[in-house]
């Protein structure tokens, strides 16, 4: 079956300027843009009913939409909200619409509209979100030059041990779960990344920091290098992966779902954006690696090459 | 269940300043807007495989889509895809989306962005499109006036009798199913009806002439007056109607998924209106009753008031 990569790369064949991006840019000015994004959340694709609340699941539709805004340093401004509801579902779909209303009204983005149709049998929700930007101060995939640090600003694989919980009906984890059901979009961090110069290119991580940090070095036309060593599991985190039978590096650099940050930056100014940075948000980004010539991902550790077999990140049945 | 409507009005407790109307405006300057519509489409709700073939399905995803637009003198501009696709539909998604980009490009509309994942069985599509106007010609559900001319620009009941072919497996009835498959968008005459100052106010006909201009009335806060004498069905719809065992006025009345333009008329500008239109686009508007004081839809036959028992259309099944 054709995956999402090979589909847009199809469509791009069409339209080759407009895809590839965490969201779309529709230049309303010299100065001032607007963006949007789609993301669709399926009912035993990307959530199950089982332990996704109404609460939860809208804090999610709402929030895994904004990180695709904020990826870029868009300020949210609007959603349309398209749900397919399952005729036993009522009760569930009207709390999940509440709480998805009220969650708009708290990030300050206007719900302006969608869409309400029956589903056969699953829940499918369709999220667009709207935001503006200076047009100057958008971050691409894109744009990373060699010799640029690579960053997170976020968690690594928390999200996916959270999920995994779940789904092995483990006990525990409340810490992981919590941040795997409600992800809090980076909005005010991208808007503050996007105004910094020396941050070259940015995007969200949605399918795991292998293969989002893949996509965007294969826009920018760099190789990636991830130095191992300073991938620092915290001890809580290495216990669960152990209770869940993962391997904690390897969480970190394939479990999808975080809605970190990654951007590249360049390495003359990073202290200073790290400082800076760390004052604004109260905790500090990572530095994972850096960009060079080439192409793919490479990983080493105290700076020999090191093979590592990956297997790409996807929900439970994601393309 | 709570249907749509019901939705829609907790919905517009939060904001009520942005529902209501086929599309969402987002004023960028006193002069110019942008217009937001999201409409899905479900596999067994609104189509059903076995008699959509790939290119009529993305050709009615487009045009619904394109018909909100339309609908509020919109000139569409960018598309938003998300598809969920069952693993077993490999080709004909794929199908789907290469006929999709040709016709976003055969109608001059950019391919922005979208999203795909998997589905656990039926084929998910929620389409985003997105339209420019100038702000003082943009026409809205609310506006319409006592004693304006209620009109149609398009058939009425006629996709719907088309679909009935489908459904009850009957022979013939080519012509009618073609108009349910591949409903055409009237966006150049909803531009056209935009720029002209007499019409009050306007909408697309997607549940049926009888559910959606008591929607229109209700926005309004007027009573829709239909004078069936005026409802005069060729005599091809007739015995097509016959042969599905339709009522053929009661199929104009409630049959849904034309995507006419229902619109209101200044009743002294109206015979001028007409007569540019079908110079213009070489078919007659159809007038079809009138706007009064109150509330609800009445019914007259030659100014005689006739009680109808009306079963509002749904698709399969649309809340």
């Amino acid at each position: 079956m054709l995956n999402e990569a090979q589909i847009i790369a199809r469509l791009e064949k069409f339209f080759p300027k407009y895809i590839g991006d965490d969201a779309a840019v529709i230049k309303v000015s010299a100065k001032k843009s607007y963006l949007v994004t789609k993301d669709l959340l399926v009912e035993d694709i990307h959530f199950r009913k089982k332990y996704f609340d109404p609460l939860s699941l809208a804090h999610k539709a709402l929030h895994v939409n904004l990180s695709d805004l904020a990826a870029m340093g868009a300020k949210p401004e609007f959603i349309l909200c398209g749900i397919s509801i399952p005729i036993s579902y009522q009760k569930y779909s009207t709390d999940f619409l509440y709480h998805f209303a009220r969650l708009c009204e708290k990030e300050k983005v206007i719900l302006i509209g969608g869409d309400t149709t029956r589903s056969p049998d699953k829940l499918f929700i369709s999220i667009t979100a709207i935001g503006t930007a200076l047009t100057k101060n958008i971050k691409y995939r894109s744009t990373a030059e060699i010799n640029d640090l690579i960053c997170v600003a976020g968690n690594l694989g928390v999200a996916h041990l959270g999920l995994s919980f779940f789904e092995k009906s483990l006990f525990g984890g409340k810490k992981f779960k919590k941040i795997f059901l409600r992800p809090d979009a980076k909005v005010k961090e991208g808007q503050w990344l996007a105004n910094q110069s020396c941050v070259t290119s940015m995007m969200d991580l949605s399918d795991g920091l292998y293969i989002d940090l893949k996509r965007l070095c294969q826009q920018s036309k760099v190789s990636g290098n991830l130095e191992l060593e300073r991938f620092v599991p915290t001890a809580d985190f290495i216990s669960s992966c152990n209770l869940v039978g993962f391997d904690p590096i390897e969480t970190m650099l394939t479990g999808g779902e975080d809605y970190s940050l990654l951007f590249t930056v360049k390495k003359a100014k990073y202290q200073k954006l790290f400082s800076k940075f760390k004052k604004k948000f109260g905790y500090e980004v990572k530095h994972i690696g850096h960009i060079s010539a080439g192409s793919g991902i490479r990983f080493t550790r105290n700076g020999k090459h090191e093979a590592l077999q990956l297997k790409p990140f996807s929900h439970f049945g994601e393309l």
